[in-house]
């Protein structure tokens, strides 16, 4: 049974402040928990099912965490899925560093982007374009949000995500930089070379000017229909498929 | 000012079943709702900040709707966005039909689709890309949830969209059919035709069985790291942008 405690503590990691007061954040899910006691990262407090604790039980060996059985009821209350609600965990945030420049293949650097659910969606579709670094604006909603966590489906475990002034990073490397604008070259026609950084912009106002001025390959994916603008993480997903599609 | 009555109404609609009580739906954001003035739905009721009112004022003249000065603030408490509080307009659901085989084009045939936020992408994305038609199974999530229809930024007004018997449709169809699997051909090397069908499979399921017997084309996103599948609504996108440009 999940104490009143524990319960309190689990539903406070939903909110940013309490996450950097504890230095602590939730994984949710029987997939995403299982997975990320396979990873490096410290792991506090596991609460789950009877089957999960049972499937669990190998991985759990030799850790320090503390285990809860609880039913999927409690975990639905004091969680935030829908569905799935197999297991929660409480886990220590890693110190987070930017990659140093020359960066070695692409690496992802986003202006801004505010949705929750778009910057996990982006992780996941950078984790399945083998992408392995992101670096984001101070601006750019918090990694360790439960809905972004969520959102990447596990892939949090393998992006190197860091937050950086963006002017700074970007003034200091020396690959090319490549921005998703309205206008610019078609990203079917480009031959992407082996490294570079690609700038996806806030999803209203689109790249900053501060950061545009770093962008020497402006590139756009073609319209033929009548959308006004793409989505920030379909755009992503797209422009990734089309630098491994020419890589 | 927005009165208790109609606050009432405009939060209810929140709500499937008085939706369809209703057969009305929220537009939401300045920009939507004036879009939706000058699309032909049928407008019941807009309110909308004296900046909107302004300037939507041509595109109300002759129209039927009652027209409500509000506060930002006011819609705020009445909406579901969190910015962006312009205007709200309650508007009447259009009698949908689903297309008639053959079909023109492409056309997109949602499997079960259950997360609102993913099918008004995926209808945003279709939009971008010229596709005109959808078809969704009957248990795809409701195409008139103000989260869709927020998440479509607009293209909800110029998609034909209909939910249908998958398996009748399928049967009926002539045209070739394409579906999203893990293991099928890579959509980098698929020659499109000028018409046919892409089937895409729920968010955790995929495409069930009773729907996969009529794919005769499996295509594959090829995967180039280590994240386990794509989000249901990026995964379209790719598709799409495969399309366009094969053919």
């Amino acid at each position: 049974m999940i104490s009143k405690t524990k319960a309190r503590l689990i539903k406070s990691l939903q909110v940013r402040k309490y996450r950097q007061e504890e230095q602590c954040f939730l994984v949710q899910g029987a997939k995403a928990v299982g997975e990320t006691l396979s990873s490096s990262y410290d792991i506090l407090l596991v609460a789950g099912t009877d089957t999960f604790l049972g499937q669990a039980e190998g991985a759990l060996k030799g850790k320090q965490a503390e285990v809860i059985q609880a039913t999927e009821e409690e975990l639905a209350a004091v969680g935030s899925l829908e569905s799935n609600n197999g297991a929660i965990a409480v886990v220590r945030m890693k110190p987070k560093s930017a990659p140093k420049a020359p960066v070695q293949g692409f690496c992802l650097v986003l202006d801004d982007i505010r949705d929750p659910g778009n910057l996990g969606t982006i992780i996941r579709t950078a984790d399945w374009y083998g992408i392995k670094n992101i670096v984001a604006s101070q601006e750019t909603t918090d990694f360790y949000n439960p809905k972004v966590i969520n959102a990447t489906m596990g892939s949090f475990l393998r992006i190197n995500f860091s937050y950086v002034s963006l002017t700074e990073f970007l003034s200091q490397s020396k690959a090319p930089v490549y921005g998703a604008f309205l206008k610019g070259e078609n990203v079917h026609d480009i031959k992407f070379p082996q490294d570079g950084l690609i700038v996806i912009g806030n999803e209203s106002r689109g790249i900053s000017p501060e950061v545009e001025k770093w962008v020497k390959f402006p590139i756009t994916i073609p319209r033929f229909g009548q959308a006004e603008s793409l989505n920030a993480s379909t755009a992503t997903a797209i422009i990734l498929d089309n630098l491994r599609r020419s890589s």
